[in-house]
């Protein structure tokens, strides 16, 4: 039933634990959904209510909490021993003054961990401030550190399980844009749209097919173009308009996203004339990513390109990628932007997303990347160019 | 462009107010997604970045805050004067030490609003230790409150236009069920059922379409379906076991959820014996659904006929829905549970679920129901027995 070997998460765990070593930390409490994703291969959308891994050194396995009910879901999706699955009882369940972290932290009393050097996933999904609150009132002697992203640089390079399920990952956002292709036409509604996008990436193709994404299919035509993370409508596509595409197929939690940009009838001057700049923009930072330049190689060619010809950015150009839940794909780790140092290795993967939101339209070109021993390889193979109805 | 009128929004406004008022708070941070659409009409998927909507007495409207590009987001969608949306520059994204709240830190002292008394959302999606923890150190002069929920009570009856758009995701729930029960068959990956299922949900009929959930499909069979939140894969449907189906419809980022049951084959004994008796509880729950009654009462009448039969269920029965982003659809205010005294009123709505998770196996039943002057209306209009294929 396992995605991954036994070894290969007794690796990702050993890693883990020789940085909270180095950290000074005794024990960590994990509450991103990916980051308990990577360490157990729990896998079940119940991140709506508080649940995390906890990985303490002088512990062998991770151990998993979160409410009674979904403990089911963690018997049947980890291989974590069945004690160390904790279900919290669900009279916890949004009945404030109760909460699940006084249960976490009376389990960190009963362990005898709560006077040790605990790290904390400050900035992490789920993490709420009052999860935080619990355990610093009730375990008032714990030593609480920012663990913030310690999991998630351990993930940023990719065991070569994980690049083939990114691989299958890129067949599926591959069919998923083509039926966008397909199936954008004068007087159709967007989500009649996504709906057929949908379809297909969950569907798949003969062999296997797509889960939910971490992101959901953002689409938007015309002025909506300009903001980055409108989503499908009752609204109809127009003549002369462009419309910017994010999909991302999903395999066992990994995903490869892809952005495009389709246009109904004959593109004006200004568009045009974009698309061109940022695509020459985009092939530049391509030809940066090797081993040994940093992410700010990458962003300074497209940059670069863009100032020659006076156009302008403002966000970044990519973030890395692979295991991911909502609301979510990136790993928030490496950015490929200036200023981001991070050197590139063999078997980092990221997203390089050029998104030119202007002041009523908008465009977007990207690529799921995975760095290679001598350069790089595109996990998918898609025409770039402005896609013409 | 609105789904609401400016009147509607102003009596949400009006409302929120009024309880800031009475709970000593000069203003709010609201962060949960939902509170934000149902404040100022936002609608993006930028929730995995810092947001929010600050409500102060001493200003007209609310003021919405996020990333600059998700800013012209806000502008498409909100009612806000333009000054009020503040897009924080790009650099505060993912690049600690830097952080969004820095920033909103910063616009509290410009405003002279970082001493006064001041509401967040403790215990909200979204609103990290982080977060808190830059309020509470870059503004110290500020008096902190827990103001989680506050906007969620408000949320809780529902005016005819809320109404009219749960009836239309009751219509596009039904259309994707219906595509379940057509399409599961031995042999056939749950994830091509899932496609099947998603492409009816946002394609809709020949009048409209839906949106993304905040609760993905969730659909598991066998041994999987005794756990409440697992979802579809590459798994084949096989004969003699149960799948627990569970969906939401979704127009205006308001939702109808619904779970049912299906049984490939001649179900076994206990499946049937647990189907009638938890289908008699619901009768006995539903009949206590009227104004006056409270919470409690429905549970009981649940619980009542459950220990009649010696059938046994940890897990609530229901909460509170509406408007929802991911990861929930529910409003985290009243539960269908013992003690739960709220007291039900005309417009309230809640989805009440019947989850029997057993040791190796489970089964679901649930409708959408809103509370009328003299008792209960269904959402839906589909019958709730075991589905047999």
């Amino acid at each position: 039933m396992m995605i991954f070997s036994q070894s290969e998460f007794n690796l990702r765990i050993k890693k883990i634990k020789s940085s909270m070593n180095n950290k000074g930390l005794d024990l960590i409490i994990i509450t991103d959904p990916s980051n308990m994703n990577y360490t157990t291969g729990y896998d079940g959308w119940s991140f709506y209510v508080p649940q995390g891994v906890i990985i303490s050194l002088d512990h062998d396995q991770p151990i998993w909490f979160g409410r009674m009910q979904d403990s089911k879901g963690a018997k049947v999706t980890t291989y974590l021993n069945e004690e160390n699955i904790l279900g919290y009882p669900e009279n916890l369940i949004q009945s404030p003054p109760l909460h699940p972290f006084d249960y976490v932290s009376n389990f960190l009393k009963t362990k005898k961990w709560d006077k040790k050097n605990i790290g904390v996933e400050m900035d992490s999904y789920y993490y709420s401030a009052e999860c935080h609150a619990r355990l610093v009132n009730q375990c008032p002697d714990a030593i609480l550190h920012d663990a913030h992203l310690l999991v998630n640089w351990i993930r940023l390079i990719k065991s070569e399980n994980e690049i083939k399920y990114m691989k299958d990952a890129s067949v599926l956002v591959q069919l998923g844009m083509q039926k966008a292709y397909e199936t954008i036409k004068p007087g159709v509604r967007q989500n009649e749209v996504s709906g057929n996008i949908q379809k297909a990436l969950l569907s798949g193709n003969k062999d296997m097919g797509g889960e939910y994404s971490g992101l959901t299919i953002i689409l938007a035509s015309g002025i909506s173009a300009s903001a980055s993370h409108l989503t499908p409508t009752d609204k109809k596509f127009v003549k002369n308009e462009g419309t910017i595409i994010e999909l991302g197929g999903v395999k066992n939690r990994y995903h490869c996203p892809m952005s495009r940009t389709v246009y109904i009838g004959k593109p004006d001057y200004q568009t045009n004339e974009t698309m061109k700049i940022t695509s020459e923009a985009f092939e530049n930072a391509l030809n940066k990513i090797k081993p040994h330049n940093s992410a700010n190689d990458v962003a300074i060619a497209f940059w670069k390109t863009l100032s020659k010809y006076g156009l302008e950015k403002d966000s970044r150009l990519g973030y890395s990628i692979g295991v991911g839940y909502p609301p979510d794909w990136g790993e928030h780790t490496m950015s490929i932007r200036k200023d981001d140092m991070t050197i590139l290795q063999p078997n980092i993967t990221f997203h390089m997303i050029a998104g030119m939101w202007m002041d009523t339209w908008g465009l977007e070109i990207s690529e799921s990347i995975q760095v290679t021993e001598n350069g790089y390889n595109l996990f998918c193979d898609f025409p770039r160019s402005l896609h013409l109805i």
